[in-house]
């Protein structure tokens, strides 16, 4: 049976069954009501102290609080960090209050209730309890807010569990058991990201995984049924989830933890609990789109005090009935934690090298070996053109087979992005025939945000333990743009394939072919967007990605489809420092620099060669700004010479971002067009005798007013080349 | 009853029903199978030809095209732009060379078959037979390829044709009664923004979309069972669809027309019509990913015309039956656009006024009026400061109740972002007691990247009878972007409203806060994104994107959640001019030039009155940079002077692209932080004194080594004032 349903219907759902009643596991049947008030007039409080915040969560859902930090979730508050831990993920992030009224009653340390008190102060900066959760602080796995996206970190990490468990559980001792945990709420069930989370899911069949509804049918704008009438319980259903629906999740609390009881028992899919709640309890203005985003007012708080049996002038009041309503999860996880440390002692004792392995991949490190070395020499590598995608491809064959931090997958372009690898298996459901849960290679659907926000999910599991690659063409990594930003915001390292990076797509046409996409993730702090013009620096930028120096920076790989030459002044260990010269290294003084990246950089030293006016000139190949940047005055003004010759850069993207190195671009103005990628490079001006002949002209008048251009001056060279 | 099913069931889909069958349509069934054949062939031939493309959904979906195009769509391909025509939209955009066919046997003059032979040649550049459909061409209604968004692009053709229906059909005469058809395939029903899409429509009841699923279960990857197992009719008929089965739309085109029938005869919800195909029928490559996206190679094509009783060694083949069996289509065409000629000539004589605002919408023009006029002057703008959302909302009282060309919305944030209007009615389905068709403001949901594909429906439906307006956070934005690109490239207009753009959002945090999103609008071709520093450019700002020159560019506004004050010096139509100066425009030789943008344009004006070392400074406001790059040198040189005084760029986002303006930037250069507004600004630097002080030392530098700075030298002034 896969559907089942506790508490009493409220609302017609005739289509499931109530389950046959279990013994409540209440353990203090008296107290409840108490704890329960206290926490919605808690919530009343701290959203009306400073008149901001999101109170009607903490009100509707208290009982559900409870049932997850008392009752159900395996954890230590005294040590947030403990590997087996089950894990928590906030999806719906506005909510960030319930989860901090909870850290603090179950005993973390950190969350004492001044910290909760701080929740939107404007007085005290850089506290922990920020406007949504945010990964840094202690009980808090990922940082949420943008809707969805919860949703697609856990199931990341009900995957990170699972292949854990299936390479390192024995049949004596499994030291990986545990649960995630995910509180969504009305956004998260619309976004579309959540949906793709789901759908893989339950194609997975992650059982380990709990997705719990909070059901209150009340966004921003009020009522959800204004947008929104599904049946979400069938939905997910046919989705291949396991369904609880549960009735009077704000009042029921014996129904919610019968829910939850079924919950981790059931087995072979993910479960789904869609708890009925009731937004801002208690106040008159439940049901309502203000008691979702709004603090409730003075009258209203004060209405609610009294209905809940506290005094209306009494702010903060925590009955001490309530903290030793609490009291006992201390100690539980404490002994928790401890059982554990000797099933893991005895797992040392027993299996030494997994031990050993797994040890390392907790703590963080993915290697610890010279593992450059297994990469080819430049003279090892291809010696004839071929497509960086192709090169890239390389360095996962020579690595992912033999680490098991590495996690591959794809979007439904496997062979297109060679992030296969030998001897890989699929990271499928077991019985499914198409693989295991030991599989390291994930076959994504076409589900580009999901992907990302999944794998950022299996990145922040155990922060080092694995990982993730993810490909699709770079057009689509605009659908994953959001969670891609959300990894550089909380310092989790993931590989991005990117492949197919600009018209040398080619036929699939304008729709395929990005031709703004980089601007933004050059501007996106704390990431590398890396493009290589050939073999030699695919090796480089792989070098940089899993160098100790990228440990908190996901990075992403933009790559050719077509082939591009290997480059005799292509030098791996210059990648790092985001530009170097690959040819005319030996010109003392240029007249010219070009700079150009990726799949243009031969086309650079090409158009150099066919330059008429100029001959002292230098090609910089320039795989990433933001590593430039980041190089000594010295060494940029080596590289450029800015203020003693031209400089003009050669990209087929559009030119936003080069005025800060080059005097003029030779870039594109308009979207592409499907026809044959070198047609198109000539189409749109990268033909390299007419980018020579451009440069030549502008160089020309340059060289005539005895000056370089300056600000103001910067010129497109290519621009009016072609309209679309 | 809402599931029926038709034809076989071949795959145990044991919990839907068959229904009674109908009288078969087929007129000339002797001829079927030829044409079919005939088909298959000519894609296994057009993708040889040239060894690329899409061959396997024309060989697996010929069926569905002859019923959509010769039985089922009305159309008249004499005049592919007749108002009142079905739309078809094939969101499987890869799958083009099946549209393309059909177009051509349909009778489009412009789709010769000399033109489908284009597709994927290397030899014709710019032929209307791209790798991707593209809405420049004669019967091909949006420009589609990424997937899921012509889902959504179907939806909002949908909720276009029904708003004109509510609005202009009258019991007696009915000039809008046209159906929107849109094909899938698996791709599109896995992407999210396609799930957001389906959401919707079955909320809203639009029961004149049918989506056709061409459930062949493969994709590039192979058999989509390797990621994807729901239930899809199951989760659609949850998501309040009308649902058909049809199980083999490859062989039975009996069972897909009655399909087909149904699905025109169901009411009150959107229907889905779930066939089974066999991708690459005929070929011993069906049922694989090659036959998805690969030319079938030489045998093989050999083996196919064998198969289907053709010569191998014949190409491009097309027996004189096949374009017979057309023929009829030209003239039922032409009969049903006479008929509709003769119904809109009565509505003009019944209806005069209603037919002269519905012939002006549907030539493209939204009001030949001076509406500028009812815009409130500058005298009239409220004098106390007041946030940018607010002041652009002023914009959407004035002109959407008067002209119903505009069709707000919101993704869950109507009250933040100052969209509501006086009168409005919501746009939902009638009898829900929340408003009706003839409604124009729309719930979207929580769902940004659905809303703007919708919108791009809503606004390629007849190109300039609607103009959506479309908002959410800014950050969210990002969300959408990729369907905001598909605006831009298919020339769109839409306004996009993007409130609390900035770290100014304050509590919500870095989750919420956009650092490097601008950036990648500011690369994109055709798309206005501006940002206004006061109610002043608020008028300025959306008259330049409701004027002539925007007619085919979507512009998105980004705007401050916190008040800024009515600058004395802000000029409505110079925003058009995307900078001008605003402050010190009397000063003749300026030493100093301060460019801000948006909120910090007050700031700057501050900062410039607190500067010890230089006394002669001007401060610009600059909305759009694409407007003010569009510029001739003279008057650009005028504005900043770049030759001659010092320059920097104020700007509470990166500092990406600023360069090209300015010497120097006071940048964001990490996330932001939750705190007040007012604080972040403080925290982050943008406090006048520190700007004050940070450009002193900076200038006083300059000064003594008496130049400007030159390439190279460009500096972020706020660097290192703070780490995250």
């Amino acid at each position: 049976m896969t559907t089942v349903a506790v508490g009493q219907p409220v609302n017609g759902h005739s289509h499931l069954v109530k389950d046959a009643a279990t013994t409540s596991k209440i353990t203090s049947p008296g107290e409840e009501q108490l704890v329960l008030n206290t926490i919605r007039c808690l919530a009343a409080d701290l959203c009306q102290q400073y008149k901001g915040g999101h109170p009607g969560t903490v009100m509707g859902a208290a009982a559900i609080g409870i049932a997850l930090w008392r009752y159900e979730m395996k954890y230590n508050p005294a040590n947030p960090e403990w590997f087996n831990r089950d894990r928590f993920i906030l999806s719906a992030g506005h909510a960030c209050l319930f989860q901090y009224l909870f850290l603090h009653f179950s005993g973390y340390e950190a969350w004492t209730l001044d910290q909760v008190k701080n929740y939107h102060s404007p007085k005290t900066y850089g506290s922990m309890a920020a406007g949504h959760p945010e990964i840094e602080y202690p009980g808090i796995e990922v940082t949420t807010g943008p809707l969805g996206q919860g949703i697609s970190n856990a199931v990341g990490m009900a995957i990170a569990s699972k292949n854990l468990a299936a390479i390192y559980n024995k049949d004596d001792i499994k030291p990986i058991d545990n649960k995630i945990w995910c509180f969504t709420g009305d956004g998260c069930i619309q976004e579309g990201v959540g949906q793709e989370s789901i759908s893989l899911a339950g194609h997975l069949g992650l059982d380990n995984l709990i997705l719990v509804y909070d059901n209150n049918s009340v966004t921003v704008d009020g009522r959800i049924d204004n947008c929104f009438t599904e049946d979400t319980s069938a939905k997910l259903l046919a989705q291949g989830w396991h369904v609880i629906d549960v009735y009077d999740g704000s009042n029921d609390l014996a129904a919610v933890l019968e829910g939850f009881d079924k919950a981790k028992r059931l087995k072979g899919k993910p479960i789904f609990l869609n708890i009925r709640t009731v937004i801002g309890y208690s106040s008159r203005k439940a049901n309502t789109g203000p008691a979702h985003g709004q603090a409730l007012g003075d009258d209203e708080v004060a209405y609610v005090k009294t209905q809940l049996g506290f005094k209306p002038e009494d702010r903060f009041v925590i009955p001490p009935k309530v903290y030793e309503y609490f009291s006992g999860i201390k100690d539980k996880g404490a002994k928790v934690e401890q059982q554990w440390n000797e099933t893991f002692s005895q797992y040392r004792r027993k299996y030494p090298a997994e031990h050993e392995e797994l040890s390392r991949r907790i703590s963080g490190e993915w290697t610890t070996e010279d593992w450059q070395h297994s990469l080819p020499s430049k003279a090892d590598l291809p010696q004839a053109a071929q497509p960086t995608r192709k090169s890239s491809g390389i360095v996962v064959q020579a690595l992912a087979p033999k680490y098991k931090t590495f996690v591959a997958g794809s979007a439904d372009l496997l062979e297109s992005t060679f992030v296969n690898f030998k001897g890989q298996v699929e990271f499928q459901k077991p019985g499914s025939g198409l693989g295991d849960y030991s599989g390291r290679q994930i076959r994504y659907g076409i589900r580009e945000f999901g992907m990302v926000g999944i794998g950022n999910g299996i990145a922040a599991y155990q922060k080092g333990a694995f990982i993730p690659i993810m490909s699709t063409f770079f057009m689509f990594w605009i659908y994953a743009a959001p969670a891609a930003r959300m990894a550089a915001l909380q310092q989790l390292r993931f590989i991005g394939i990117a492949t197919h990076d600009s018209i040398g797509i080619g036929e699939d046409g304008p729709t395929h072919q990005p031709v703004a996409l980089a601007s933004f993730y050059r501007a996106l702090p704390n990431i590398n967007l890396i493009r290589p013009a050939d073999a030699e620096e695919c090796m480089g930028m792989w070098t940089l990605a899993l160098d100790e120096q990228s440990k908190n920076t996901p990075s992403i790989f933009t790559l050719s489809r077509q082939p591009v030459p290997l480059l005799p002044g292509s030098d791996r260990n210059k990648v790092q420092s985001g530009a170097y010269i690959v040819h005319g290294a030996d010109i003392e003084e240029p007249e010219l620099t070009i700079i150009a990246t990726g799949a243009e950089v031969y086309r650079a030293i090409d158009t150099a060669e066919k330059l008429k006016s100029l001959k002292k000139i230098r090609v910089v190949s320039m795989p990433s700004q933001r590593h430039f940047d980041l190089q000594s005055i010295e060494y940029r003004e080596s590289v450029l010479r800015p203020s003693s010759n031209l400089v003009v850069a050669i990209e087929a993207w559009a030119s936003y971002g080069w005025a800060k190195y080059a005097h003029a671009s030779l870039s594109m103005h308009t979207f592409g067009h499907s026809a044959p990628q070198q047609q198109l490079y000539d189409h749109f001006g990268f033909e390299p005798s007419n980018m020579a002949s451009k440069i030549d002209a502008w160089a020309n008048k340059w060289i005539s007013k005895g000056r370089l251009p300056g600000l103001g001056e910067f010129e497109e060279l290519l621009l009016g080349y072609v309209q679309h």
